[in-house]
């Protein structure tokens, strides 16, 4: 990664705000470009084939920015477009499922449940990567795809979502896990609300914060200058403004409407 | 409108087999197209000129195959792209908020309420219909994007879906609406659960309903032969099929996965 070049963070919309919110807290030096395909969000109901294909052309957006390193904040791209990212740019990649599956395995006694978009769980990335660690893991995926429009609402703090987190989280508490990954981006702000539900016997694994660990891991220099964080959309720059303000806790600059 | 030719019915995705749901039984004659842009989908958080682009070219694939006439069945598509597509094609086209404002006229005794999503609120689609036929109405919109997904997942008649009809709701009835449009064609598949909550004081005006009997009242002829239905997706088959089965209940043949 050359010395002066920003770290690009792609998501399908706001979701991956979280991730970015962790990057920006663990490396506070780094510039650091956000880009969320708010055009075509969401990706968690997609083909694997039309994630890929939009994720290339992501990818291609921020590499002609003069990116030094790219991280796929989004579990659906991740698990479907990873390998096609990585076999087609020359900088690093950082996918958000490795770091969540590395931190569940060093975390688990033996059951892990992970909860994620329809996209992500029918993929079974989790699994496979958790798998590979330790192929005695027993893994539990199930969808709760309603909490990414809770947490784009605002509403993750209701008395709605600690209901529809009771009945996503029940079959997965029937199963005994011990700890719980929350597999898609957006799930960090329901976070307090899951915990409401799973209590303190169960392990939060967090994909934000743990991409950001990883990240920060990956990343060997120190730049100089003032740090600049940019975010560019695809559409719809005002829902993002205000969802985003809710995500980061501060309202953000530099918001640029781009085409793909 | 010739002889053999059939109606072309579009949305953003799912919800507007409601629509294709009620024109099939108001024309059991006709052979229908439906066209869901499950690739792009949703529409109600993107920008009119977003929508009005992926309209255009969904009503081109539509024209293609040889429709004589086009329901716009999304009402975020009619709301930001109906005097464009008018304009660009040379058939009939119809969307889903001028019968719907026409039926809200005709049965309110002077306040009106108003549930869509973000795009349509936005664009006050409804108010100005209404208010151009009778400018003495009130006509209060909110916004209710969690219905799309309740609907979607197949919770509309959940307690969930109870409690956040009473969240959505609560301000219309606090001002006294007599009529509710479902402004968004996913909301017929709640409408069970918006009852319980509006009770019998409040008429409903079901954008579906009237837009069928809106297409019945323009077609001309009674075609001849076996009428067939055709289903096209720009994306997920299977989450379609699923979730169509659910919306028409019955299993829909001849889905086929085409590209705009």
């Amino acid at each position: 990664m050359p010395k002066h070049s920003s770290i690009g963070i792609f998501d399908s919309g706001v979701g991956g705000l979280t991730v970015f919110r962790e990057i920006a807290r663990a490396l506070p030096h780094h510039s650091l470009i956000y880009l969320g395909d708010s055009a075509r969000v969401p990706y968690g109901t997609k083909s694997a084939e039309t994630v890929t294909r939009y994720s290339l052309q992501a990818a291609a957006h921020l590499i002609d920015r003069g990116i030094g390193m790219l991280v796929i904040a989004c579990n659906t791209a991740t698990a479907a477009a990873l390998p096609a990212l990585q076999a087609s740019l020359t900088i690093p990649v950082i996918g958000v499922v490795e770091p969540g599956a590395r931190a569940a395995v060093a975390r688990t006694r033996g059951r892990v449940g992970v909860i994620a978009t329809e996209g992500t769980v029918r993929s079974q990335a989790y699994t496979k990567a958790i798998r590979l660690i330790d192929p005695k893991i027993e893994v539990i995926e199930s969808a709760a795809p309603l909490f990414v429009s809770l947490a784009e609402e605002g509403w993750a703090n209701t008395h709605v979502a600690r209901e529809v987190a009771e009945i996503y989280l029940e079959p997965l508490l029937d199963a005994n896990i011990d700890t719980l990954v929350l597999g898609c981006t957006h799930y960090p702000i329901l976070r307090g609300t899951i915990e409401q539900v799973t209590g303190d016997k169960i392990a939060i694994v967090d994909s934000a914060e743990t991409t950001a660990s990883f990240v920060k891991s990956a990343v060997r220099h120190k730049p100089s200058g003032t740090p600049k964080h940019q975010f560019l959309v695809t559409d719809a720059e005002e829902r993002f403004r205000r969802i985003a303000s809710d995500f980061l806790e501060t309202e953000i600059e530099h918001l640029e409407l781009v085409t793909l």
